[in-house]
């Protein structure tokens, strides 16, 4: 009985501990996906505007995705790592419940072993047989109904116990289960968006930046152009903001 | 047109080594959720037939989302985190071809300055001017055609970043969403595996154990049990086997 008990501790330690650690690594890939979005966001006010909206778009929707984690982790706190760090303290007291319930039956079966070992040794002396034989029923009672405490003890235990371990793996399951669920409605959101992005607005601006920096040489007429004719001379303080903008 | 790719450098840069930390964690997530697996193996052999095959069914559905998030894992790493290191090179390699056509511009303004520096210091002499103006504009000729290579170049490179960052992306989100519907599907099957366990039988089982270990006491009587009437002796070989039952 006591091995029951004993076993329900170890291994419900050891889920603990590792439904613990699974909910402090899944908190450390909310943690880098919230670093990500921060990058994302700092990247897309850096791009035109086609390309800013869809990288804000998506970097909101991966923020989402990381509240949904959040809420996971949450939850796997409240309703499977809190439960079972519960049920390692309710383990402890039924240990020590079983162990005082054994102390009384272990002192009942040596009152028995003595009284047994007495109606042995004087077979003759009935007076003595019948108070040892009175004894000895009495003890044996005793020791009985200490053993179906015990017993029921133990089987509160394991029903409490098996009925314990469906209801942590099924809040397990239902919170990941949600989780998964909303990441993907999510991301398919965020996947239209990175569909429906064209970047040839974007390029285009880009382009006409890129030339206003630059100056509009295609707009000027150019000495390799064509050789033979003779070029326009461009004045001098044309030349030099010319230059001074290839400079720039 | 340098800050252009040296700011993408910079951002994709760091999109890299997040997204690489982002797959390490989710690798780690699925390390820890691999021992839980191990573990509800280890617990199942330990339980009665009804919790068990429960069990064993639950670890296996938590086995095939970690395969799942396996191939999560190396898909991120071939299609978002390898392609970005792949960035890492091109854009290095654009760096270098826009330095060396930035280099030849240079050169050539130098020498518009020479030139126009010349004409402006001898305006009368008419032949040197001549030539001059020729110089010039062959220079600037030279000057505008590295322009022109140099904004084909950061063009070519940004329409290439700019459909690069939106391939990256959506491939990220396509595997992501697909590890989660995945996870919802398994998930699902795990939540009505646990829901049809009931664990009546598995006590029913326990009881018996329990009562096959500690004798039958119930089946016996009593001397509690009615102490007025007498009470048929046991034969001393069977209280010391009950006795016996008590101490194992």
């Amino acid at each position: 009985m006591e091995d029951t008990v004993a076993h329900a501790e170890k291994h419900f330690g050891q889920f603990c501990s590792l439904l613990a650690a699974y909910t402090r690594r899944t908190a450390r890939l909310r943690d880098k996906a919230d670093q990500l979005v921060r990058q994302l966001f700092a990247f897309a006010n850096t791009e035109g505007p086609g390309l800013r909206a869809a990288m804000k778009d998506f970097a909101e929707d991966l923020a989402k995705v990381q509240d949904y984690r959040q809420a996971e982790v949450e939850r796997l706190e409240n309703k499977v790592v809190n439960p079972l760090k519960l049920y390692g303290a309710h383990i402890k007291q039924t240990r020590a419940e079983i162990k005082k319930l054994k102390r009384a039956q272990n002192n009942e079966i040596k009152q028995l072993q003595k009284l047994e070992k007495l109606r042995q040794k004087s077979p003759s002396d009935r007076q003595m047989i019948g108070q040892a034989e009175t004894s000895v029923q009495r003890a044996s009672a005793d020791a009985s109904r200490t053993t179906r405490q015990l017993e029921a003890a133990v089987g509160t235990f394991q029903r409490q116990k098996l009925k314990d371990l469906q209801k942590i793996f099924s809040d397990f399951v239902t919170i990941e289960m949600v989780f998964h669920a909303k990441a993907v409605e999510v991301y398919s959101g965020a996947f239209q968006t990175l569909e429906n992005y064209h970047p040839e607005q974007d390029l285009q601006d880009f382009t006409a930046k890129m030339q206003g920096l630059y100056g509009h040489h295609a707009a000027r007429p150019l000495a390799g152009s064509d050789p033979s004719l003779p070029v326009p001379w461009l004045p001098t303080s044309q030349v030099s903001a010319w230059v001074g903008g290839l400079i720039l």
